[in-house]
């Protein structure tokens, strides 16, 4: 049985009710940690609010909040213009979730919670050395949305992933890499693969891959 | 064993390769049902590309292609201004991800796959009545992102929730409403939850919830 609630139950809500009920809609997120640096601190950041822009060029976005714990890795990406995006693994979803504690602007997340920075020649932010799928990416676009959140979009540069999950059509299998998901605020999943389909035709029943 | 991908590596790809590839970097994404009308036909999209923009006042976003089989829904949205988003549930992915075979503009999508609208006087676009967590809305900006997709941001009307799932502090269990995720372009998932975390704190060991 479902309930249906108004805009004005919704807009009469408890603040902390709210945000717990209106952040678990938007369904299962992604766990991504943020890396980040000012050239001294290296930055690490959980986010869920990863979303594919597109393929071709390779294109993520995500929404950044200003004025919370994520300024500090706003403040880098708007600096040097490079951030890093790395999968957060099934288990260790505990030392991704303390890197949203309030750490003071010098303190590295990394060393707080006991994650490894890896850092590359050729790239200007730190990967998680724990993740298995990482990327480098260089800000493409950056604007703020309707309510004060800005969007950032970023250009992949860089990829490290362990080719033996790549399949032969190129779909990675981030379940056997041991990504994990997120629900509401705090809440962590790993996943178990359902189905994969072919490609949906009119008129012919959905077969699997 | 992680291996390292440049841009080069990249853009060299066939490019169906590049696509199921990309697509699974930004991890695991919701599985969303996204319901529209024309006034005569009932249209609906699988889309995997929600995020949360908000909690005050009840925002959500989304990315569309305008020159794929979303064409259809995405004029409806331009038109009437109103659209619903339905979880897709673990027990009926295979007519979730049928609804993204390309259908006659005049040919309804619930009919073709077997789901059923569901109609309320106060709203004007159809829900999926087998989905447990419907949310009706309203467009609030709208505008063309830099690879020519279209970034929508919809204000939430009404929402449909079974209250049985909803915790003391506003957290919806949508893995006890089976919501289903899903990776890349085709993967569908059931997800497994691993802990809930307290409010991290620095200097204080992560706990659960």
């Amino acid at each position: 049985m479902t309930n249906t609630l108004s805009r004005f139950d919704i807009d009469s809500m408890e603040q902390r009710y709210r945000a717990n009920l209106i952040n678990s809609l938007s369904g299962f997120k992604p766990a991504v940690l943020l890396g980040t640096t000012d050239g001294q601190t290296h930055n690490l950041a959980i986010i869920s609010s990863v979303v594919h822009i597109g393929a071709n060029p390779p294109l993520l976005g995500m929404i950044m909040r200003p004025h919370t714990v994520q300024r500090d890795s706003l403040g880098n990406i708007k600096k040097s213009g490079f951030y890093t995006l790395n999968h957060v693994h099934t288990d260790w979803v505990d030392k991704a979730h303390q890197t949203s504690a309030r750490y003071e602007p010098n303190e590295s997340e990394f060393d707080a919670v006991g994650l490894t920075p890896l850092l590359s020649d050729d790239f200007p932010a730190p990967y998680v050395k724990e993740s298995g799928v990482r990327m480098g990416l260089k800000v493409a676009q950056h604007f703020t949305l309707i309510n004060n959140t800005e969007m950032i979009i970023g250009e992949i540069q860089e990829l490290h992933v362990d080719e033996k999950h790549i399949a032969e059509d190129g779909y990675l299998d981030i379940e056997a890499s041991m990504s994990a998901c997120i629900s509401g605020l705090d809440s962590y999943h790993s996943t178990t693969r359902l189905a994969q389909f072919a490609y949906a035709k009119p008129n012919t029943d959905t077969r699997k891959k």
